[in-house]
């Protein structure tokens, strides 16, 4: 990497480590004989889709209608959108269902009947079922609103009822490796209560999951059809709080202009705020919000983060970086600093697109022209 | 206006309300002789910045060299970039400077240094000074710091010294009103403290401050030469936590469609999460995160917040609404709820458009094809 080039914050992106996470993920569901349906809004990418695509996948999760025709225009051509339908974007899906297979979340009655009055395509339907994360989705214990739903889908002349789809969100703010697990095999052990309950008239009713902490650290994924966790293609600062990841697994650092340094605080000021990195945050050992923990920019990629140092505050372009001694001392105004990100998403997201270590710009959604719903 | 038309989280504006909110500060400016040089950073928008013009303003700030490109090619001639200078853009920075009235932050010699070496093109310089913020700029006591900074210019060819720049951003973290004309009269006495220190040496220093809530209930500018508040055009929930503003001068809302209902929680799941709003927060009494507040959306606008009723959890694109039992009875899936947001910036510059309540499309620059630096 040469770094010379770089002017402004930079969102750089360890190709290697991202194929690494990828693969290991496409070799776990493997091993599990689970499918893996990725989720695209991590990365938003038509490159590191690609990628996929390399590995066998040929199934993919978004998180919106816009996401869901940005990879179809790049011929991804069996989708989930990940999120409760939007019934005021029935005819946008409609449109969509003409051309590819097309899966939609429906947890509702009012949801249901207004898609079959407005659909002229099939389109699958997932039904979420809340495990405990209490997001959305049917509480797990209604059996009758389950059933109810169930019903409508039987005689409903589009909406072909595929399973069960839950996000066990709940392991984001796991304090380890053991809480992801408990949480995980509770979601589990409630779905398959759950489908046992209604295999008598529902015989073939598909469990996915995805959580990237369950998805990471699990090896039992009993009675799961398929996956679908998005933020392992690069992992971040929150994923390796919760012994999800590595801090080596991280694939993404953004790069930040040192503009100004305050040696009597021992901190330098960074072009890299909340327009790059998003407000996200962990807490220090004190209890005190930080944005980021900052690395050392190489040529072939970054450091593991610096002791004692961290990204304590955040304004719309400024990051305030506290340090220890030696990195402050050894940092001048003009230089770069590596940021790691607190979430992935959310940087990726507000950052538009990404520099490889080889300097090549790689794709992400918001940097294309505007994608019309 | 006409909501069928809205089928996704759109930001609505108020073209009355902002106008408004501009004109205030305006009058406000010119009542006490200061010069207003708005802040760009919170619209990013050329036609709300074409507003700004009809009422004779001429000169502006901005947070990035981008965004000065931005306005220069709409044809404004005198840009400050409010940001320490991130001196890896010089030969950029350069360019812009033989085409516009360009200002530049410079906080210390290592920068000095490099634009006296990389520009070929005179530029204005603000040296910031630090009242209190602990952000960016020398410490108001340093006296020796700026002095030596000072002297630099005197020699330089292409920094012609301007004055001092203060961002009081502690105020957005007041409790109220009295703390706000605390903050903003200790910050103007150092600066007066400093002028008149080097007065002897340097009569003409400026002084600009303009942080929106000292610029919004202060009637003291003493010493002041220009103000270059931003904030204001919108307003937001940080502002009127604090009293900088009331919840009528609020001129911005997201209209987020009902996706989800959880009648045994009350609430509602809303599309519009950190992807459209940020994750930034204020806490209720009960010293909880909320994300935003609730109106109901009418023809002419939207009402004040419902009674009892918080955005309580954001992910990348749900947002979580908490009601009262009457609010929560009147939606159903499929209706529009608005969203009052934390912090108007970060909000606006991830949506990247506005709706005004005509239904016309409001630019802002992160719509805009890449704006190459």
């Amino acid at each position: 990497m040469d770094y010379s080039q770089l002017k402004k914050p930079a969102l750089l992106f360890d190709e290697d480590r991202c194929r690494k996470n990828i693969r290991a993920m496409v070799d776990k569901a493997a091993r599990h004989r689970v499918e893996l349906n990725p989720h695209f809004k991590t990365h938003q990418s038509r490159i590191i889709g690609s990628w996929f695509r390399e590995e066998g996948i040929g199934k993919i999760t978004v998180s919106s209608l816009r996401m869901a025709r940005y990879f179809y225009q790049d011929g991804w051509e069996d989708i989930t959108i990940a999120f409760p339908v939007n019934i005021r974007q029935s005819d946008q899906l409609d449109d969509l269902a003409a051309n590819i297979n097309l899966t939609l979340f429906v947890n509702n009655l009012v949801a249901a009947q207004q898609l079959d009055q407005h659909l002229s395509n099939p389109v699958h339907v997932y039904t979420e079922i809340d495990t405990g994360y209490q997001r959305t989705g049917i509480p797990h214990k209604k059996l009758d609103a389950i059933e109810r739903l169930l019903d409508h889908f039987e005689h409903s002349e589009w909406l072909e009822f595929k399973g069960f789809y839950t996000h066990a969100g709940q392991t984001y703010d796991a304090t380890d490796n053991e809480q992801i697990a408990e949480i995980h095999s509770l979601t589990l052990h409630r779905l398959n209560r759950l489908k046992k309950r209604l295999s008598g008239k529902y015989p073939d009713i598909r469990i996915s999951i995805g959580d990237t902490p369950s998805c990471s650290i699990s090896q039992n994924f009993a009675g799961v059809h398929s996956i679908h966790p998005g933020n392992f293609v690069f992992y971040d600062l929150n994923q390796f709080r919760i012994s999800s990841c590595s801090i080596d697994q991280i694939a993404v650092a953004l790069a930040c202009p040192v503009v100004s340094r305050r040696p009597e605080r021992r901190e330098l000021i960074l072009h890299g705020g909340a327009v790059h990195l998003s407000k996200q945050f962990e807490l220090t050992k004190d209890q005190q919000p930080y944005y980021g923990l900052p690395v050392t920019l190489e040529t072939s990629g970054w450091s593991g983060p610096w002791s004692n140092s961290h990204l304590r505050s955040l304004s719309q372009e400024h990051g305030i970086l506290k340090c220890n001694k030696e990195q402050f001392n050894a940092y001048e105004v003009g230089d770069l600093v590596g940021i790691l990100p607190i979430h992935a998403c959310l940087t990726c997201n507000l950052m538009g697109h990404y520099v490889s270590l080889e300097n090549e710009q790689i794709d992400h959604m918001e940097e294309a022209a505007y994608v019309d719903e």
